[in-house]
């Protein structure tokens, strides 16, 4: 049986709701085993400037609020270490005899953890590094989903549900822009509240799926024609046959840049353009845009307790891993074999080296290419990850 | 003692969270009444294009999911009647044996409503009008606050609160552009779930006092170099000091439909300009912005039940009203006098020539022009409307 006295937390990459979940499930469980916890800053960056918080002295209570709070409470980074910054960071644990290292991240951390597992491996220091998985974007490999990715799911279907009573309100063209480079899943997501046939939303752009301006348009045409209304769902990283992004071919096409006056990088282009699109070729008056942006992955109390739960869970169930032999490790959710609603979370280790950097896609099983729609599959797999915390609605026109 | 036998209620204007619950506390008491009621689709338009639904027929249980369903179940509308418009109104009615009219809605619909009362009086034709308020802006002259505010306050309050944990994460500026034409209180209430100083939104602009965009950067600046972070919440609604809108300004300076590719209509023009200011004056590399946009008025599930329960008030008591007299109305809820929490709300009649079209704008005392915040006045004036169901929160850096 081993024992630690010096471990270290931290956590990077984009935040989610539930982050701050697992960061309090190592806490909890580190804490049974007399561990002196710290925390460094905004993720390695804190490592290798020295900003250390002791995490032992939370009270209960603090924990408890800790839960609930969106964001990374240690902050977060988007640095990536290469051999020099490995070398700082490994010095800084062995001076302050941390020897086990839990990063809170997603593709991109898990990747940083590697190359510090790598390097401490090669001069033969003993650090065991785990990878504890986040992200709404739900790109991680091996994994059936990730830790954010529920609530931010939940977050999106409660958006689009809403727009759905919108616009049958006052009928239009409604265009959504979720987050989503690489992976449509949160996209998809905005279907999970969808009732009937003729509700919201009509058509789902993901980046899996090569974007055709003209498919967009007479798919929009022909729910238009039938329901007086269409809603759209587009991911911000769809993508033509080549990977590039249609946001990308938007820019140069306009040429913003040349003209001196506005540099369009932020984030209502893609929607805006869309938008416009519909207005001009399709000859419908009313069409709006919005683009979901950051309250996505951090809107304060619609958090999916199913995934606060898990979250929470992944946080403790990787100590007890940890004690377990002295080997790096990515915790992660059991990949399921056949979708249905009544699936069971299991916590799997898996080698940092299989996770790292990779990005996983849509199951075809998931998307239907002809109707851009989600199938009953993917519902399957993805309602019971929202929770059960939803008013239920009605029609009665 | 009057008996009416064939009621008529209708939507109209922007739907909200709780358009609905109004609709079932007028149904639920007209109903006790024995009246036979009609819903009109889509508002005024539904009445001159014959479009009618019978509401006596909705079961309890569907009734108490239309409580809970965001958006106009009915339908809505922008028409705004002119003569032979309601000519046209006044014959349907008559044809229909209607002699009681609900019209939800807010300022437009107040007026819309204002005119029809006034067409049918100079023909010697018996209808009593009544306008139901709703109106997310909260711009009711004589009202001390509208139904749908209290619930798209709590859903702004709810998204600041996370993107103040979000950017705390990751620091850098966020500016986050909120509904609101006229008046600020929505853009206001991104401060109501700020605990201190440090956390955001710490700069607030709202149209009732004159937009400088060297005053906004240079805020915003200040705040940036003490905390190495900013978030701002703007009004979409901002202008200068001749009311004309600084969104207009950027789009006749920039000329993007002269360079014909696109038309910058679209929702994210203001955020992305100012973000892209803040990028290049101030040389701050992290700067997003998102445009909040429709989910502010009809996002499922986080509804105020302070605001739920009053728009449902609000339509039993229009009914009780109703019965006393046979004169046109507005409902409204009483001012306070004084501003502090434990507010009770007390309904009230108002003519409707004294509602209509006019716009309510923020009080002065809930605004601090100078350091471009909000007051504790307008906290305590707000923080009452969007109820207790918010998790709390902690920071621990």
């Amino acid at each position: 049986m081993k024992t630690y006295n010096n471990i270290l937390i931290a956590q990077g990459g984009g935040p989610t709701n539930v982050i701050n979940q697992s960061l309090v499930g190592i806490i909890i469980n580190e804490k049974k085993k007399n561990s002196e916890i710290y925390g460094s800053l905004n993720g390695v960056n804190g490592i290798i400037n020295n900003r250390f918080i002791n995490l032992n002295k939370i009270s209960l209570n603090e924990l408890s609020l800790l839960k609930n709070t969106p964001g990374a409470a240690l902050g977060s980074t988007r640095d990536k270490p290469d051999h020099n910054y490995c070398e700082e960071i490994i010095k800084v644990l062995i001076k302050k005899r941390i020897n086990k290292f839990y990063y809170i991240g997603g593709n991109d951390s898990s990747d940083s953890l590697r190359i510090i597992s790598d390097f401490a491996k090669s001069q033969n220091k003993k650090i065991q590094c785990i990878h504890v998985p986040k992200t709404i974007d739900n790109d991680l490999v091996l994994n059936d989903h990730t830790p954010g990715f529920g609530s931010a799911a939940k977050y999106v279907a409660q958006l689009f549900s809403g727009i759905n009573f919108d616009v049958s309100s006052l009928p239009g063209v409604y265009v959504g822009v979720v987050m989503g480079r690489h992976a449509g899943f949160l996209t998809a997501a905005s279907s999970l509240l969808k009732k009937k046939e003729s509700d919201g939303p009509h058509r789902i752009f993901i980046p899996e799926s090569s974007f055709k301006l003209d498919e967009f348009l007479e798919s929009i045409k022909k729910t238009y024609s039938k329901y007086g209304k269409c809603i759209v769902a587009v991911s911000e990283g769809i993508q033509d046959n080549k990977n590039i992004l249609f946001t990308e071919k938007i820019k140069s096409k306009n040429e913003f840049d040349a003209h001196g006056n506005i540099q369009l990088s932020g984030s209502g282009i893609l929607g805006d353009y869309l938008a416009d699109q519909i207005k001009n070729k399709l000859k419908i008056s009313r069409v709006r845009a919005d683009t979901l942006g950051y309250p996505q992955r951090c809107f304060l109390g619609s958090a999916s307790e199913v995934d606060q739960k898990e979250a929470f869970q992944i946080g403790l169930n990787s100590v007890n891993f940890s004690y377990k032999d002295s080997q790096s490790f990515s915790i992660g959710i059991k990949e399921r074999k056949t979708f249905d609603k009544n699936y069971k979370v299991q916590f799997v280790k898996n080698p940092l080296s299989e996770i790292a950097g990779k990005t996983k896609r849509m199951n075809p099983k998931f998307y239907n290419k002809k109707d851009f729609q989600v199938t009953k599959t993917f519902k399957n797999y993805c309602l019971p990850l929202i929770g059960k915390k939803i008013p239920n609605t009605i029609s009665i026109k």
